[in-house]
């Protein structure tokens, strides 16, 4: 009966249900503090070094191993999983990627951006990830320097990311990946991580769903919970993807020697996509909107149905009142007090009243 | 009298109700799964073979039976019925299509839009149809690719389109279609798909109109499950027609060599519609916020109601309460208890203290 | 007392109280779908065929009999009031207006739109009338084509329009109309219904002026019903001023031989009134959320005082109830029973207990 | 007690409280309908003709001996106070100020505008003055017209402005007004016509603190009028700040030869406080939003402590209704009823389960 | 129990609680009045006289010490802490500062802006800090104006601004401040003023996290009043945050001389920051709606909460009420009342109705 959502909290645990910790981690972010990244404790270079003709794929654990790939003629991707201040600044110097870049690569939080800085082309987004034991949208930023001839890309968590599909097909030689230039690569990384957004939303769209109907079901403070949790996952998710927008157009829209002609169409096909994702990520706020009404108005349906029994039962005992009120006196001179169907007449009367109020009120309309 | 959503919810059905695997439908999809796509099991070719002079019209279930009309000087529509992943790659490699717009034409659930891509122009947009028995708005998604002298369109669905007005111009020697460039095919095919959209738009304001009498008339738990189903059949129609402005615009200031100038001022009609179908969707909006406020109103006023039924049963209870009270007192000395006529004065003061009260509250205006 | 919004609308006519015919009329609507108008049962053509020197003034019934005045070296204004297609299509191919042109004019519920075509500047808009008894806007569709020393103007309804002060300044040698070109004409023909719009939007605002005086006085189901009417009809105005600055800006940027550059500046006072126009728009709408804000915190304010009233004759009552309960129990020993006075120390806390409580409540600031 | 507006509306006065009168003045306007102006009954034409050597300050009230001043080499403002028809139109054709302008001149409730007609740059708004009386913001029309070496200014109102500093200015032969050319007199005019804004922005920025206190304190009726009357003073304040924008921007913009290219920074520094300006009306408006929230949110409080009350008062008779039932009733047999303490013991339970519940509803945290 | 704001606020303090004097600051200001300004009681100019080879550092505290830095050949930042008019226009003078300038650096409550003036480029905004005590968000007022080889900074108050780090690198000799020219200087000045923007959202979503918490916990007058406070704190935020977007991109796309080409990639880095932080004070404001939401929506709960009690409590009292009305009737003739069971089955049926309409009300999902 006790609905206070204090009570829950007390019970369930205040973190787990409104999860304010989630609004700590949402919006007490400053991009521009470098110092709060933590130094990975190891990290992992992935070398993908190609041409038409031949792969070779190549693990390292120190960043000086991969400086001989720089123009040895053949493409490169050099992966680093996992940031650490010194090992960025070796690589970045190495291949040319200016400081200001650096600063990006190794802030935490900051924004989807692409920049053209000195021969490199530069992209730093997120990739999202949906926690399922959590239900939050879980990011890890990546940085992507384009170069002549090279790839360098920079994560976060060196035990995941979502390019799996793009090691694949560099492992084909007839793929396309391998006949073109490295701007081509970029692209396909691009579109794999944007592609994934999608399965994040999928994610998203079946919480959605679940707790529309939670909200039609019960309407109480778990559900309210729910509705206030989705709402800041929605942040998370649109504050990715709308400047990722930019970040592809900026790219199409680039004159950059490093960018072929033949690859523009494919970033545009990238481009039709994160603009979906952008619509999309719309329609789930849009969405969350009539939810909140819904619970609202379930909320306010339940009221009147609660008042309403009241209002009937306060009726119904009206007549019980009053004549239990008038025959309970004890004045000496009660007409019909002595009569034999007095008292039949009398809770007759306190029955009848009644049965014909419930029927003017169903006329009424009012159940 | 019971209101409670839960308790029509499992009486009448759930899923009925408040369609919540309607919200699955449109809010988890993935345009980048192809996979997702069933093959159809069987596909429809059909080919219209046309120039001023003559008309041929052939239905093929093989694609390769299409393959010789390529370059024959005259103007082909080729339609596809029903999608499967080898046919349409042999049919777009035979006409120069691009991989990535034979991507685009295997996805589901993709953003409308349009694209030139080495010598075709392409457009991908879906049809809608207004579902009588589920009241929802159903997409076909279409996909048609012109090029010098041919339109290639794919159709999900063998076994329904909007076209038949198309082909029965195409049957008359003398009808416009007939005496211009494979160009001004697709202006027809787009015309009638954008002419299309205001049928269903109509059908959705037959179900905005019958809402808003059963709002004026009920607001209960089913009127607000309506008004939840139409806010998202509302956000269904708006993603088909919102992105289809940009493609009508994209192919106006389009420079491509395959659109004849006499034909851009077809465009700009069929433009015209799209933009007043784009308003009339912010309309329905706007009219489902009217409706959501006046739902909530309603229900405030017959909370309002019965609170002041209760407020004054409980007000014309009172003088009973009290006299009763007074004189059901077993204390020996009461005054007036021997009277002849207390018991009558006693419950005249019962009778007439709430007249006055009922009188003073008309007054005040409460009914 | 019976606020019941059903009730309401069983007694006064559903239809007149919250005008869902209304939202048929406004929602349903297919620009596209040319069969629906009725043909006109007659036509009017009257033609003012003028220069500096002289004006000739003259009445036909078929469209033929004005088709001498093309190219006669003097300035035309050819009014067809009523549409039939026929006669449109006539007129139209003697002029060279263009069939997609010919398509809009038989429209109905288009959209406002200028367009060249061939030769001819087309002008599509609505006049809007303000019903007293209905208290709706109305619209009567005119099409305006500028040709080479033309303009000729289709109207759906005969038996209204705007124009009189053109027709009356046409008539004096002297004026600004006579001794400029055709394109002027244009510009007072849609100067005056621009400046009709601001008289239809009078006509709204002593509406919302009126509905704001009930809104304050009553604020129950038939204001609701009014705020509900009002904001469709706000619709409706918007709908129809809002293309209209697209079309008065793209005649101001047309680069058309038919438009002498003298003639800007009286375009751009026109559409310094239609800006002007959809501005107070705006305000109204912003007034309608107002408005709708003030309704329910009246409603609000009601429910608080008849809660109030009923919170304080629960109280009132409480002593009498707890009193007269504890001296009505039939205990042998129940002190003060026989006490001479202890009928009136009961019945004195009775009512000095409440007496009490009032005050407290006063305190309280609850009335 | 009584709440209900509508009382308080019949004693206080109707109008003065929710001020329907002002809405009237604020949306039933129509800026084409020149005969609504009222002739002034006096004008006074004040000439300030200056160089840097001298300035000579005249004043009178015939349009004409203004006349002489045109083209006599040296810089004139024509400072008109007072609006006749005839006059307006005199001035204007000796000005070469075009009819159009005229209208403009002699129109009301106009949109601020900027135009430039043949060799006349040309600006319209309104002046702004808040009436401490009424609590209400009054606008004053002024157009001003820039020519060649003058400044003609036309003012509706002769009793008030805000040029005094400009005239100061005017008088001192080393101040910048006096060694510049016409437009830094355009310029000076503007500048203190917008510095102005943020005076009456300030007097209403007081009224929405006090506003914001006495929502605090009362929520009640007066509070909700007033809350009303100031969203439409804002309505009004913006809708003459927000074109001004584009009429400083238009003369930023402008090439006219009438602006010298020194005196463009001067505009901007007018731009920069008109940008402001239509921010900080913004910023009012939100906070017109929470104000407005504020208010519901305290009256829903409110209802929440009534409704709280009374749920008490009700638990706490329940004790004393069934006790006092059960032994008020005359069966022969009740338990107890013959024993010495058994009254004691039941007001005892009457007395002890209330308190009990007491302390039940405190940990619950109800009060 | 009393949750009435007015007695909080008689008990806690209204300024405390509500902040309306906070509103009088945010709202009650007039930047285009220079006379509000208290002339500073000392100033304090430490100029920094450096090249890449030296760097000397001093303090005057007469302007006229600093004017023999002009043109020395080697680049001064002069920094004036405190404002004084007269010292400001020495200054102003001395380095060709216009007029106009001199008047935005001695004008309080501007708009953040910049500007180009006859070879100076000039830069106004706020620096922000965080009043941990008051909760509140302050600004310092700091004007930088760019010239050939200087930079001057005028801030308002002595005592504090957020320059450290920049003073920090000018001291070493090979940090790249030192090896560039003095636009290099004002983006270490502005970049630094940015990157504080975000510690003052850090300290702002702190108190977001806080309020969420309380809200949740407790939604009573004190959390109201702490959501109306947080969201003028987001006004003063983003008023000053927005505007030096357009600052920022106004140097990035400026064309000054004193704009170095290498300078312009450190200049976006700035953008990509400010870009951040605008879009994270909107995210912000989204979180406050939710808020605001989640408010109602508890306080709802609560309510119902306590109607549910009244309405279980009401109708279980109902068969204490009806039975003992009726055998408490003093009819002589009342059945089963001389019966040895009837008081146990009349207490019985007071009991048992009771129970089972409780577990009624259980299975209807009441509590
Ligand atoms: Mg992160
Ligand atoms: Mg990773
Ligand atoms: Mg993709
Ligand atoms: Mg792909
Ligand atoms: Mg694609
Ligand atoms: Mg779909
Ligand atoms: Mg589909
Ligand atoms: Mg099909
Ligand atoms: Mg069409
Ligand atoms: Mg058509
Ligand atoms: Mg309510
Ligand atoms: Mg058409
Ligand atoms: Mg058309
Ligand atoms: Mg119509
Ligand atoms: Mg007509
Ligand atoms: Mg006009
Ligand atoms: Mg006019
Ligand atoms: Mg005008
Ligand atoms: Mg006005
Ligand atoms: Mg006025
Ligand atoms: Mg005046
Ligand atoms: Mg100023
Ligand atoms: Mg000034
Ligand atoms: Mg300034
Ligand atoms: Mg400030
Ligand atoms: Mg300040
Ligand atoms: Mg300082
Ligand atoms: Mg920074
Ligand atoms: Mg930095
Ligand atoms: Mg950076
Ligand atoms: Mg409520």
């Amino acid at each position: 009966m006790n609905m206070d959502p204090q009570k829950y909290l007390r019970y369930l645990g205040l973190p787990s249900l409104f999860g304010t910790h989630r609004t700590k981690e949402i919006f007490n972010i400053n991009p521009t503090a470098p110092s709060q990244r933590e130094e990975a404790t190891e990290i992992v270079i992935t070398v993908y070094d190609y041409n038409a003709d031949s792969m070779e794929e190549r693990k390292f654990d120190k960043v000086q191993d991969c400086f001989h790939y720089k123009n040895n003629n053949r493409i490169n991707w050099i992966n680093i999983d996992g940031l650490r201040k010194a090992d960025v600044e070796l690589v970045s110097n190495q291949f040319n990627i200016h400081p200001l870049l650096i600063e990006d690569i190794l802030s935490m939080h900051q924004r989807p951006k692409m920049d053209e800085v000195e021969g490199i082309l530069f992209c730093l987004l997120n990739m999202l990830y949906f926690n399922e034991a959590t239900r939050t949208v879980e990011t890890e930023q990546i940085s992507i320097a384009l170069g002549k001839d090279f790839v360098i890309s920079f994560q976060e968590d060196a035990s995941r990311d979502v390019f799996d599909p793009v090691r694949n097909k560099l492992r084909f030689g007839n793929s396309k990946i391998r006949q073109r230039t490295a701007d081509y690569l970029l692209y396909a990384m691009l579109d794999i991580i944007v592609d994934n957004y999608f399965q994040v939303m999928e994610k998203l769209g079946e919480q959605v769903e679940l707790l529309e109907e939670e909200v039609i079901r019960r309407s109480n403070t778990k559900s309210l919970a729910r509705i206030n949790q989705l709402r800041k996952e929605l942040i998370v998710l649109k504050r990715n993807i709308a400047p990722v927008r930019d970040l592809i157009n900026g790219i199409i829209r680039s004159e950059s020697d490093l960018l072929d002609d033949r690859t523009t169409k494919y970033f545009k096909d990238v481009y039709d996509h994160i603009i979906q994702a952008y619509d999309l990520s719309e329609n789930y706020r849009d969405m969350m909107t009539s939810m909140q009404d819904l619970y609202i108005n379930n909320v306010n349906l339940k009221l009147n149905e609660v008042m309403k029994v009241m209002a009937i039962v306060t009726c119904l005992l009206a007549p019980a009142t009053v004549i239990g009120g008038i025959f309970g006196m004890n004045f000496d001179n009660i007409p019909s007090i002595h009569n034999k169907w007095g008292f039949f007449i009398a809770v007759g009367l306190m029955l009848l009243i009644p049965i014909w109020m419930l029927r003017a009120f169903r006329r009424r309309g009012w159940f």
